[in-house]
């Protein structure tokens, strides 16, 4: 955990068990669906801290290869009675709010009924779960959903590496 | 339109027809509903383009007097079939999905069901409307919502100059 230590003082102290969260994490992932091609992508996440005990969250992948922007979204974490909570927007039209639980460096978050735009509700998803644990400066998570018919499974994974200080 | 004119270039031409929008804009606004004291704010706004035809929304305020942060969220628009789409989040645990309409550099955003994580939604909103109206280099808007039992009323309005590129 010595990554997450010395970053602690920065941020709002109602906010700090979520400290190993903070900075600029980078590496590779894995995308898969039973409806898609699969594909593998580079990423750039940073969580970084407010004002107020949230976190900001900013994601983008390119395609591995051609550099093709991929994704990208954004959104905020917040702690609630030790309990973490996620909103995401996507420049899809998608949006998710996502209840949580925290043990130790590791958060499950899980999100049901995501909100769509008029023009992205053709592919809106059922439930969305994220996993995500932090061991010292190595990130890894998967994402699941449920989409187009299909039973939640896992589409998305990758592991990051925090960028130096 | 000499302030939105010259910055056609750098953004997808897809989304060009919002260009308007795009740049740094700073100035005051007032919030007041009949659940709370009115207050005075200062805010700045930023569009900003993406690889993709899409617009990054962010936007903070400050307590006017006293600096104090209130008030941040982030997002993206996006133009389908000449409407534009507004997704939104915010740090209280809230989510926005809009749709929109588009009238020379007028834009009407309409959200039902705004969606929010388990802490947020004893106070989730109803029904939010945006309204924002760009004349050259300065930006109006207003932002209605029905809340804690409320019928749809204003509840923010602000006006707020370009910033010089």
């Amino acid at each position: 955990m010595r990554g997450a230590a010395y970053r602690v003082g920065v941020i709002h102290p109602d906010i700090a068990p979520l400290s190993f969260l903070l900075g600029t994490w980078r590496g590779q992932g894995r995308g898969d669906y039973p409806t898609i091609e699969g594909f593998d992508y580079l990423e750039e996440v940073v969580f970084s801290p407010m004002p107020k005990p949230v976190l900001a969250y900013q994601q983008k992948t390119r395609r591995a290869g051609t550099d093709e922007p991929l994704h990208a979204e954004s959104g905020y974490v917040r702690l609630v009675d030790g309990a973490p909570e996620l909103v995401i927007c996507q420049p899809t039209g998608l949006v998710e709010a996502h209840a949580g639980t925290l043990e130790g460096t590791s958060i499950s978050w899980r999100c049901d009924a995501v909100g769509a735009t008029p023009s992205a509700r053709s592919h809106r998803v059922g439930t969305v779960t994220r996993e995500v644990a932090v061991d010292g400066d190595e990130l890894r998570y998967t994402m699941s959903m449920a989409a187009v018919g299909q039973p939640l499974q896992q589409h998305l994974t990758a592991v990051l590496r925090r960028a130096e200080a």
